[in-house]
């Protein structure tokens, strides 16, 4: 068979701090190299075909020069960008991983990739068995990261009581929606916060009880007048947080998930922290990988067949093509992609 | 015998929010009124005379105009100020107290004073038995609600591992000065700030292995040069607060006992918040009284031992007589005390 393409997502420059990355210039689609599917060395490994690749708000936190700590590797500059996904294995001469399985793990954003080994994919690599059938953008979504996130900390700092009220932002995002839902089924009263009025339509049919559009009403104000918060899960800091400190009864655990809104300006720096004493307050800081150990075969059993059950929704923006990739980063920056971000790569 | 004194401090106005107090202004010296001690009826409770009166931190909160919620209940104008204190049972017609017990709890600032029943002395109320013949000032300092807080904190927050670093805050106080110790003895690097060459010198000779000035020593660049912090006591908030989010190590405890850099101006808001989520830090606000129940028993056997036996040090900076208490309140407020600062009201 003759080579066929492999096109690449290549990291091309750090965006100053502060700003937003734009397209064509943070990353660049390239589509100059060429891969022999059938006769490229495995030397051991397997050779994967790229299906559906996540976009996540923390991909901006890799955007930097090399010399900027941060919890998370760098992008290495004119190397292809990376992020989970999902790939069905072409060949493999690997023992633990055959042709025709689907493996979960960091990609490349290249169409067609050989891995040394499975470790290659990094802590979170997995053969799925999909059971249910469910699409394979899912387990990028809900049954991937943004849905482990969701179950491993709403499980490790809630500690939620039936008749709690909880505060999520970003209630429409992958995480977001699937933390109202777990409130929702531990019993609580979930106030939500989102940035259009789709969006809001989205969380309310999840069963949020008060769903607001923070671009147009003022949250400090919705969770005064509906008598404060116990629980506060947090995607967005600055502001938000500083209300929700306004807001929190005593005892508040607020869950430290993100705060995009200082990933790409200088931020607010809220002015009531010490709130955080009188109140009590528990917050917990957490990047999901900590807590994967614990948590991941309870979440493998339990999430998928509540997904394919109906009981837990989800929302997909899909993109289709690499192409795609660098408008798609910026929308999820932004907060203007309609559901959990995926780009198609290839559909089987 | 003839009715004598009983002179009292009394909330005269609320300071403006972001002030200090004045003395004279804020509280008022009277000494108009007078009892008779052996007549005054006692309805079935007891009358106390004051022996020694604690200034803390905390009572700047207290006052303020009573329409302001906080953690504490405000003071009310034109009555005595109150705080814990120590006093000797002079009469009672209570079956749980007796003539010549000591007893420790909320008094009202005044030399002498009539409670209906123990209950009136607040949740911490506690006849002391005082085995180890401590100074009884030392019940309202480091056998006290400071030391308590020192102690009960640590114990439930802390999470201490051998070879980690501490670092401390207000640290020549009755809080911070238990916490360097028990940080060692927990086999801590302890790293330590306070606001003069005095205080810095005493919290040297509680063992902590590095302590600076703050006031003359840049706090992100020393906790930078000494490699990070694991434990974080706060009780300043603030830049210093900022500082040590920088300087955490992954999976730092903040301890939030305090933040008086808030209480008398408009403060400082930390910048870098978002450390939090990907250092995966755990901040604890508290109120020592929500964990009274829990320690308060080891507490009472423990550290009046290790007082008096020399391992647990403290200092006090004893005011003699109520006239001394605005002055007291202001040089706590500011930072001037040299130790513990207690009003002495009477001697037996």
């Amino acid at each position: 068979m003759a080579p066929v393409r492999n096109a690449r997502v290549l990291f091309n420059e750090a965006p100053a701090p502060n700003t937003y990355p734009e397209p064509g210039k943070a990353t660049a689609y390239d589509d100059s190299q060429t891969i022999d599917l059938e006769t490229v060395p495995l030397n051991g490994g397997f050779l994967v075909k790229n299906l559906v690749l996540s976009i996540d708000p923390y991909m901006r936190g890799r955007m930097r020069e090399p010399h900027v700590k941060s919890y998370t590797p760098p992008f290495i500059l004119g190397q292809p960008i990376t992020n989970l996904a999902v790939g069905r294995v072409l060949r493999s001469e690997h023992s633990a991983i055959k042709a025709g399985d689907h493996v979960y793990g960091y990609f490349p954003f290249q169409e067609y990739v050989v891995f040394p080994s499975p470790a290659h994919l990094g802590d979170v690599f997995r053969v799925l068995e999909n059971k249910e059938g469910l699409p394979w953008s899912v387990y990028v979504g809900v049954g991937g990261m943004p849905g482990a996130t969701a179950h491993h900390a709403w499980h490790e700092f809630a500690n939620a009581k039936p008749g709690e009220t909880a505060f999520v932002t970003a209630a429409a995002g992958p995480v977001g929606a699937t933390v109202v839902q777990l409130a929702k089924t531990a019993g609580l009263k979930v106030i939500a916060s989102a940035g259009s009025e789709e969006k809001v339509a989205f969380v309310k049919s999840l069963g949020a009880d008060v769903v607001f559009n923070y671009k147009t009403e003022d949250t400090k104000a919705i969770l005064e007048r509906e008598g404060g918060i116990d629980i506060y899960w947090d995607n967005v800091g600055g502001q938000t947080l500083e209300a929700a400190l306004d807001a929190a009864h005593k005892f508040a655990r607020f869950i430290e998930c993100g705060m995009i809104s200082e990933y790409n300006s200088a931020g607010y720096a809220p002015k009531n922290l010490s709130l955080i004493v009188g109140k009590e307050i528990r917050i917990s800081g957490f990047i999901v990988s900590s807590l994967y150990p614990k948590y991941r075969e309870e979440f493998y059993k339990e999430i998928p067949r509540l997904v394919a059950a109906g009981k837990i929704k989800y929302t997909e923006d899909r993109s289709v093509g690499l192409e795609a990739t660098g408008e798609a980063i910026l929308a999820v920056q932004k907060g203007t992609n309609t559901g959990k971000k995926v780009i198609v790569v290839a559909e089987e």
